[in-house]
């Protein structure tokens, strides 16, 4: 992998996606500071467009196209907030959006995809039929396909959080962020480290689907053997660019179990009054459980998002 | 009443509380503002210390206080978000609070007001016990007794959220606010007339539970008969002096159904991913189900607080 994306590509993402998506705010909270002993600024991208970080990356793939490359549209297979991160893409370039679902997505998640004007395709809830029913879709329309994470204009998309939250907190020690396929945490690595080396760049995962921490301390990629998570957005596995980013840039992988993330995602409910959803309540956990030494120091947590579906509150 | 608070005084209180209290931001929606086809700005004091607006009136008040007043500590009885204002004004002051609670509280409220330093008395859970005991209270320990809305310190700090929401926004046209025992709605209208008289000021109230809105209409003090509604901040009727200043002030008093409150508090929810209690849902809700005609003008929305049960969600 020698052309591994750098902090130009993070910049030059910035600059395009700018008009299309929000500047998130930098929240803090006294209680949560005294709580964990450290300074932290939580870059909420619970406010980003379509509720999730994943705007930014879907965006910068979508403007990123040629005239000609996006002239018949663009598809994907998502169950989650990839898909409505690429439908309302699409709708701003004026291009169609095929998304390719699981029969059995929730109702509020394909209302959202429509919402925006994206045009489903449902397939059995498998990988395999998701990839095969998206092959069609590619194969009829012409449409460029746009993947969730495995994918350089995705992983300096994911980053612009980050460039924006140093830019507004220059001094930070640590950066947190989730990691389940890898887009997010590669993506903040490589902004982080690009701005300053010192800065320690932690990845947080559920101990359930630890598949990041198993590569990151074997040195080689490990596939996940499960997928039972609470932190529905880190199911995925890592692929080969994103564990090779990870692994040459993140500091650490820390794992928290299922019931230190519902507590830490009820503690920000309650204390902030913000709606994050379970994956962004991850790293939220690891400063929570003191599973790292932040005392004293500045630490910025990327809050992916917040889509979370309120007929299923995991403390229920 | 020939001496209602004025604009001198809420832009005093505001002078006072200001070193105390969070300047709350002020959020916009693209989805609420397509949905109501209005520019609405909501200024949001679920992020206002302890959650919620209150701790503007009761910090006015305790800060207020000669010293020989403030010597022997204040009190209060209250079950929510009063209680916990109390408390924490009075800690900040360095004085004691002793604050009378029906012992069928949720856990929750009890723990907030120890939290802050608060002295729990217990009462039976009516009006009857609760004034009994804190007179009891005020008896043995020559505490200043801060009430929760009637009175015009309160009244004045309340107003701050609206001064401080024009001084962002000057060219709004309405001004929306819940109205329960009315010092949030006595304050908003007093600060936004003094303002500019022609902004239009909007009571928002249960249909239930709908006092304010049969006082405002016959011009005379009604007390409310029923006090069933989701809206636990607003199961409260106006007094002399709140009832004075709306019916001077205010320009139209209206009442939502419950059910449009619960679909307006799960529309911010979802859409904006901030905590809004069901009473800051009222308000929405008048916008929601257009019984306000607001098209094409600026809306401000006076979101009350975020303090919420958890476990107890209205949609479940």
């Amino acid at each position: 992998m020698t052309d591994l994306p750098d902090l130009s590509h993070i910049q030059k993402a910035l600059h395009r996606i700018q008009p299309h998506t929000h500047r998130t705010p930098v929240l803090r909270s006294k209680q949560f500071n005294e709580r964990v002993g450290a300074d932290v600024y939580f870059k909420c991208e619970n406010f980003q467009k379509i509720g999730a970080f994943k705007f930014r990356g879907a965006s910068n793939t979508v403007f990123s196209l040629t005239d000609e490359q996006s002239m018949k549209g663009v598809a994907t297979h998502s169950s989650g907030n990839h898909a409505q991160a690429v439908a309302l893409a699409a709708r701003m370039r004026g291009i169609p959006a095929y998304i390719v679902m699981p029969s059995n997505a929730p109702k509020v998640k394909k209302e959202a995809v429509a919402g925006y004007g994206g045009i489903i395709h449902y397939c059995e809830p498998t990988l395999q039929a998701r990839e095969d029913v998206l092959n069609d879709v590619v194969d009829e329309t012409g449409a460029y396909f746009i993947p969730s994470y495995d994918d350089k204009r995705i992983v300096a998309g994911q980053g612009t959080a980050t460039l924006e939250l140093l830019e507004d907190y220059p001094d930070l020690d640590y950066v947190l962020a989730p990691v389940g396929g890898g887009g997010l945490l590669s993506g903040t690595s490589i902004a982080a480290k690009g701005i300053r080396s010192t800065i320690k760049v932690i990845g947080a995962e559920p101990e359930t689907v630890n598949d990041a921490y198993q590569s990151f301390k074997s040195g080689k990629l490990q596939p996940a053997t499960n997928n039972m998570t609470i932190a529905d957005g880190l199911r995925t596995s890592l692929s080969d660019l994103t564990f090779s980013i990870i692994y040459k840039n993140a500091d650490d992988i820390i794992t928290v179990s299922e019931s230190s993330i519902i507590k830490a995602m009820r503690f920000i409910w309650e204390r902030m009054k913000i709606i994050i959803e379970p994956s962004s309540a991850v790293p939220v956990a690891v400063l929570m459980d003191n599973k790292l030494t932040v005392t004293g120091k500045k630490a910025g947590i990327i809050i992916s998002g917040g889509n979370v579906d309120l007929d299923k509150l995991p403390w229920l």
